[in-house]
């Protein structure tokens, strides 16, 4: 840790500061330069963190040097985790795809839409039983119904389901019927929820948040790890910036900073990253292209009449065709598709 | 509402869009241009949002006409609302500061800090029991007993208490301690507990989210007050942007356009805002200029020991000081302080 | 175009505007509803411009129908566009890469670097004479020198030549050095420069600026054709947002947007994009993926000696690595590259 | 400086690196660490500029220490800075407003606004000739028939006149007919432009970019002093972000920022920060709060009629009125309003 002194510290700031240092067992540095002092602490300067030094009043700023993540960097764990969800691997050298419907709005709709996500080929199937929804006015999800519809057509089709869990409360049923957590973009901090998901059995796909940077990501994903559940899979879904052509804005350079720095994989969500259904197959390419684990697409029987997102949503026969041209984008990358569950 | 096809879109597509409008009682209106044909649909525009239009294939884009929320909108209520915490009230024409540390750290500690936030004259005192941190392994709050120290010490100065409540779960035991509830940047789109809190007693101060617009928080608020709950404060805490010198963007303009589209008040909070002690008073200053009803500012007996966010808390000096010159403000606003607690 | 009218503005204010609509020749609307007043009008909405309406009292919002551009736009003009900069033609089947450094830092060095990307089989070069840098104690380029050496090493390798222009005063210099102008992100809305750049004799490559949305981008370009220069080519190099892992946001999915939108082709910058190394190739292939039509990449013989721009400076057995995997990424999306220069 | 090394940087790296350090003649640091390797270089770190270690391939990451510029900074003039545009002294205890049309549009037009300036009791004039406009098909301002009516205005009035420079080839005319040029949000960093500026004779009014940290304002700011010209002013207008309910975000913390960082004044213009009429006087109101030394306030004489930006202009009664609150403001910071011109 660098830390930097303001130009009016004196002597006996930086004197009161390194005991500090050397108190937690680090080693100080004292660097006088012609403008500013700058002190340093050498070791584990994750121990450094209860000293609070950038509260200090003659401190103007401290640089970490170490990642302040630890259990989810890839210099922990230098090799690709796998996790595995059902039948689906994700992050081996196969490329895996999920489909399925923003909402699961009844049964025999959403077995319309899962069946055709399944003879597309795909290896995962989500759909949504609690939704978060801007408006309180907007479909909220039918809950524990739903749950049971989704895991009741997963079985079915021999697909494992993944569906989003957007409260404490709700982890014990979503880990009854679902064969994977997702975590909304709304709760990537949440860590009251990142906390219990931690000490949950089945793996985790946690998606950005709309503001998180790629470290804040990586942090949330440290509160599911460092609980003992190692099962996370980050999801690149897009950011809020400026630009309105977008729903968000799909950070694919995410995908290659994750892959970088952590041992865990990612997939991707065109269809929220974009929000705009001609963009989902382009930008599910780039997505593979540059290096993701898999795919998380919307996918709806009846998109006119689906009462969420449906703008987004792929026709089935979209769905497929993109299914079709994704394995020329996997041998590009030196990979392939998995085979269908 | 209106509905702008695609250059592609035929009389057929027309046609069918208008119909459905007419199903749920709207009045449809067909106006074909040049280049484009435009649709629209008089009345109450809420009922259309069950028609999903925006997901036809033949619609480029559909345009509100009425805001999507309704009971926290100036137009339903043009006057002003006045929120009651404890013995404050926020929104009328007296102005009101509410002062206290990030986090109830200990009792004694706790206490410290708030007799120099009572010895300032400020309105009420606040405190974190439940700490939402970006890292595992931060320090996260004393929990219930965090509540017990905030309720004990509000009652022995006299002073309404208000704190952070980050979950379902712990509504009940926030309610039974505090005055007022808080709701985090983190967790302003929570929207089960923003449907808990609707049902609450107590008022509730709601923070803006760092990535949401100021519509998003109006929805939010809808969510509330749409369950009966009317007493929603507004506080602007700073958006997520590329600026770096300051910890967050403090949107202040927020305050006039939430002042101007609803009637509820709306406190600032210039120590998230800025996170940097220096620019805590300045931009006080500001929100007050600009027509916010009160603040929310970090008090910390001793800044360099705080457990978390100590560089942007003042010193009980500085907060003072603060204290000191916000009644020229005011009343260069025509408006006054409240008397102290 | 649509206006939507203020709450509390009466029939005599739509009658005002509505007698405007019709003072220039479009056909007006009258949509009175139960909580607003909308306006239409009917026709060339661009003519509307000179009324600004969005200036009227008792209007409150003013919605386009149309796009704001039009020589641009694919609706003009439903097919590609192709545009030829010496041999290398941008925007048909076949797909180009544009090597070289940041800046010209002197002849042998460029000899050098310019070497090594035609080696790889690139088709074009690039390099900076005018350098526009944040620092006026950075190195700025070496100016008419740098573009004979860009000119003459181009002439000896066969491939044609880009450069930036970043004054008025220096177009008809580089117009006789280089084969193309390249507009940085800092000037896409220095209009002035975009004007004289439509009367000039040679195709335009637009880097998005960084806080330019598409449509601004689209805008910009609209200057440059309306003036008479039909060759324009976007090129997409990130944009600004909170996420400080890499240097800009590179939105890929503008190039989905600018494709949609417009017949012009689309080139992407991902060494500019991402501003680190080893994020180049990965988002260079996902460029290729999601449509676009070719890749600027920086490349230089010996990084480490770089004077500027070096940290996101291919070195040139990268830079022909990059070149060696693009075919496949190319042929499954049905195109090709071109072939070497 | 700090150099944090990579992991995988071996004993050989640091030598090379620290060789290079200590052959600008600044004294090396090396400090082993446990899991990286950082470097230390004490002393002028400007000079360490041209050796680019950012560039070095075992480098992960260079920590600047002390702030790119010299010569705007507060470190190296403690004392505010006062710039005197012809009568108007910015910067000192009085506080000024310059008010005035976003463009001139005619003699007559002018002369009713810049009327109604002066009466209100500004003191300075401002108004467009050369109006950088996002589509081509706007009005782009009457060019130096507008810089003759600005001059001839102001000088009938008594009004000091700014107004804004577009192009390189426009100072000499513009220097010669106003009394302090403004940059524009488009041109912060048209460097061409700055270094004119820098050897003109007459003040800068810098407006921040769209997309443009705090940090690099001030690098804009060094350009124009460094050449020599040491009389800017700063003006937050501001900043791109998500937000759509105003213009753009307008950050007043900036002026802070500004205030601590830099000796030179800092004025601001809420009319392009908001885009709102009805905003206009509260940010002006907060902005005196938070410090600032001036507004830049666009009036119209009948905006309904204004051929650019009417939305946002003040009615003359609206300006007037504003200025008659100005003087609780300013006296609530210490400060007092210059007396009108």
């Amino acid at each position: 840790m660098i830390i930097i002194l303001k130009p009016q510290a004196g002597k006996a700031d930086a004197d009161e500061i390194l005991a500090r240092i050397e108190s937690v067992g680090l080693k100080p540095l004292y660097m006088p330069g012609v403008e500013r002092t700058v002190l340093g602490a050498l070791g584990d300067e994750r121990l450094l963190g209860r000293l609070h030094l950038q509260n200090h009043p003659a401190v103007e700023r401290v640089d970490q040097i170490l990642a302040p993540y630890k259990a989810v960097s890839r210099e922990m764990h230098p090799t690709d985790s796998v996790v595995q969800i059902g039948s689906m691997r994700v992050g081996g050298p196969e490329i895996v795809v999920v489909g399925g419907p923003c909402a699961v709005e009844s049964r025999e709709a959403f077995g319309k839409t899962a069946a055709a996500v399944k003879a597309a080929g795909a290896h995962g199937l989500r759909g949504g039983a609690f939704k978060p929804r801007t408006s309180p006015y907007s479909f909220q999800g039918l809950g524990l119904e739903g749950l049971e519809i989704l895991r009741d057509t997963g079985r079915e089709l021999g697909l494992p389901v993944i569906t989003e869990v957007v409260e404490l409360g709700d982890v014990a049923a979503v880990e009854a019927h679902a064969d994977a957590f997702q975590v909304g973009a709304r709760n990537m901090q949440n860590f009251r929820l990142l906390t219990a998901l931690g000490q949950a059995g089945k793996p985790v796909i946690l998606k950005r948040g709309m503001a998180a940077s790629v470290e804040d990501l990586l942090m949330a994903a440290e509160y599911i790890v460092s609980e003992g559940n190692r099962n996370v899979i980050f999801c690149e879904r897009g950011i809020r910036t400026f630009e309105k052509g977008t729903r968000n804005t799909l950070d694919l350079s995410a995908v290659c900073q994750l892959k970088r720095l952590s041992h865990l994989p990612v997939v991707v969500d065109p269809s929220h990253g974009t929000g705009v259904r001609e963009y989902v197959a382009p930008m599910a390419f780039a997505a593979i292209a540059c290096g993701a684990d898999g795919l998380l697409i919307e996918v709806h029987h009846e998109p006119k009449e689906a009462l969420s997102d449906g703008a987004q949503s792929l026709y089935p026969d979209q769905f497929a065709a993109l299914l079709e041209k994704l394995p020329a984008f996997a041998a590009a990358t030196g990979r392939r598709m998995a085979d269908p569950a």
